[in-house]
């Protein structure tokens, strides 16, 4: 072997900027790495990682490893991002520690002059969730359904009120600087919007459990459009991790062992055989060995 | 507040030798923290840390925490275990790198008179796998079962030949020492079964973790049986945790995304209300909603 | 051995509120391990952790692995706090990655009342620094020193103009809120200087890199503040292990191989006996073979 | 920018076979990132990452953050060796927690057929130490040096034995497996020199603490042979944090707080300024602060 090993579809992000319009961006500086070199990490526990292997041999090895949690190989390919985006987005971001960081320091360099995010970035703003479901998030847009006259003159309010919210802020950190205060001192009244940028650095593994909090429907808007733009990415230079994280991780249930047994009550055993027929043989195995279990568990009650 | 938050199910352990005959043992040193501890933690993001809540609220919480895999208030309780066990086991111990670790070395250390494991430790000698489901474990026991008469004599052979094999290591160590050769070149003569025996401190997160992959069947028996007694003392000492644990995590089936929508596919609708009427509402929710992307997911093809 | 090693200096502490007056405070929640506990764990790896020793014993042995940096045994010790502070002073804090974090979220809680700290907690406010030492801190406080007439102006705005400054925003998020924007959204409007607070669990090393970069002259002075007050805990707490870091770490010079050789060229190797004579005997034959290493590279020029 | 950045200095190592002779051998397989990546990294902080920098710049900057122990930069660089050695020397490997590992895998593969490390690995075998100064290593070689003709029967015993010692650990363990005995089972018979094979990806400021630790003269001889081949690659591939590490850490003195006190008393005041004139300006200031405060120190007493 001479070279690194090349991945293709990292190569095409590679210094692309990928924006997410009045919010941040996102841009691919660095990897190493690709699928087979995940696979290849794998099979030295094999004793096999010499041996010829197919692109199918591989997709059938990752789809095994994601699927029992094997998770050290996927930690064998790395990826550097250049990010921007506002600090409270950047505050979530940093919440993963498994992962190299260096952020620009409002200690050693003036806030720019445009500092405060474009408050289209926020979307449509909206009420305030009553939901009893979720203790976090947000409800349904102000500006959007059969809302009352009130209601519209709110929106109203928020969007326009919002922006010059955040200009005040913004011109209040100019004000304390003017006035000779130190950049650390006067950094203290800018807002949560305030845009920082940072190089990231991460693995794979843990990247795509990044991925996993941050790309649900319930994690906050903003960091989940940021976080899709890394998605794309990740999906085109490693196609096969990709493929088998959503199959088993991503868009999997999670089931209870109550709820399993639960279920496994209901499913018309006649026909498990031909429903599971498409399955790779081995998951099927595993499937037919938990409904046994759960119908032992029932009997014996 | 004042004091430390006792655990009365951890006082049990402390100082408590739990030997398997044999192979190793380990012994809870100290601690720090409680199930309360952990739902403590997770409602300061609620800011909600000093409302008075009840044992069962804790459940509740506890079993969201886990369900939903928001690890974090885990790490807030700490366990210290004393450790003994030979090499080989060590050396799968020692892979959870999210612990810390004060091992005995044997470079600053004689190693003991009886530093080799007893035989007996490793139960049956087992025949090499012949599953195609794994690649890793060991078969039948070769004592058991309907075995040819060849069978009996290898397997008469194997323990005694074993004895006699770990002993001759044994001397070989001994032997190379009297000869006046320094403690860190004999040592490399010493087989795998030597015993050793290290310092362990882990979150109760990556202890979890660790069980996970160590209790499992597939686990190697010698590693397995020390975990088990690790199990029991952390079922003791955090009883909800634990619980938790148990039902989402270590008996909770892994379905993909694939076999879900099949067993969607077969699941008798009418009989569901009643199925899923035991499980906590918002689980029972979250699978309604589960099965019904499924479904949609179907029909849309 | 029967129940937890007990720390009775950090037992003087144990839920008891450190507060910095305007910026927010500190509080030992639970700890695990002592002194002893640290000189244990390094003794496993000599196999001799069940011998008695003395407490000099161990002030010795925690001399020589803190400046060995053996930093694995101050894992052994364990330490939970409660903390309150400044959005950008938790920032700061975070960044530390070794430690286990549940902060608060504004997705989850409304800010509180009084949200937004208190401008005191910044002391005076000070100059932009123009030294060239330095790209990060502050310079001399606006309102020390033989200050003009134009900088008196200057200063009085400043502080009155900035306790305005925080009010205004603390009132945008308020008035937001108020028009029914959801938590998530209306919290961007929220300044750096909003408060916010977290439990912190991390072990003795860790938590002793902390303080070496968070309590130097030149961090900045919010968190200097509270890591000060965690120092103070930690000193009584754990007073061997104090001591050793403030000798070999906090207070221990940083010479590069070069200015050693330039400063062993001109120290006096007539009163060397004299002057190192109060050393430990292994430190003081370590520099001696320090000081002769040095001077053969001398003399090989 | 487009493409990777290139490192020309790890280019040349790639994929070759770093060989140490009856001991084992390392081979870097892919990297990322280059000086310029780690003081790119830096200069974020400042906001400055986009300005032309010259390589004395980077040289200056990484000069300051390795004598600062900023050490995050250096996390942006990463490198993937492929190591084989003896087991013995795996065990201190991998107690270095902050990398990724897979290593072969004695459940799933056969010990190949010549398992064991050829015992001319060891070098001259060597008499047990008996400094007073430490507690590990090895002595003098048995084979060097005035010895008795005793001692020279023991030295020829040594290496002679040894070697059949290490064949008959080989032979048991082939036996046990011809007896049918599974492998997970049967390994438990090899000894410490049995040889193995990983795949370890680690970042730069980890893989220098690794150096730090492993390059020692009281490293053991065989992990020190194989840290030596790294080292040689790391050189080469970034030669500008190679030399301030060189200067900063590996060949830096540790000066205890008290050791320094003593020295500056001895030091000679009039020939300071021309010592330390070849040292970096920003360096010669803060040595000459540090001696300033020893003096005071020293006169307050």
């Amino acid at each position: 072997m001479s070279g690194r090993p090349i991945n293709p579809g990292a190569e095409l992000h590679l210094g692309k900027l990928r924006s997410v319009p009045h919010l941040g961006s996102v841009t691919l500086r660095d990897y190493c790495g690709t699928d087979a070199s995940i696979s290849r990490a794998a099979r030295v526990s094999y004793g096999r990682h010499n041996a010829t292997r197919t692109e199918s041999d591989d997709a059938k090895l990752i789809g095994y490893l994601m699927r029992h949690r094997h998770t050290s190989p996927f930690e064998m390919a790395e990826l550097v991002f250049h990010v921007r985006a506002p600090i409270f987005v950047a505050r979530q971001w940093m919440r993963h520690r498994m992962a190299s960081i260096n952020e620009v320091s409002l200690r050693y360099t003036e806030a720019a002059e445009e500092c405060v995010m474009d408050v289209r970035g926020l979307g449509p703003l909206c009420a305030d969730p009553d939901s009893k479901d979720s203790k976090q998030g947000r409800g349904e847009p102000l500006t959007v359904g059969a809302i009352t006259a009130a209601d519209t003159a709110q929106a109203a309010w928020g969007s326009f009120g919002f922006a010059l919210d955040l200009q005040q802020s913004d011109l209040e950190y100019k004000h304390a600087r003017k006035a000779g205060i130190s950049r650390e001192q006067a950094r203290v009244l800018l807002p949560l919007a305030t845009m920082t940028e940072w190089v990231w650095k991460v693995d794979l593994h843990n990247l795509l459990h990044f991925l996993g909090l941050r790309t649900k429907p319930d994690a906050q808007r903003e960091i989940r459009l940021l976080a899709d733009e890394i998605a794309a990415i990740v999906a085109d230079a490693y196609p096969l991790t990709w493929a088998a994280w959503v199959e088993h991780v991503r868009d999997a249930p999670r089931i209870s062992a109550s709820a399993w047994r639960a279920l496994a009550g209901i499913v018309d055993a006649d026909r498990l055989a031909d429903a599971l027929a498409a399955l790779p043989d081995r998951e099927r195995r595993e499937i037919l060995a938990a409904l046994t279990a759960a119908w032992s568990a029932g009997d014996a009650r």
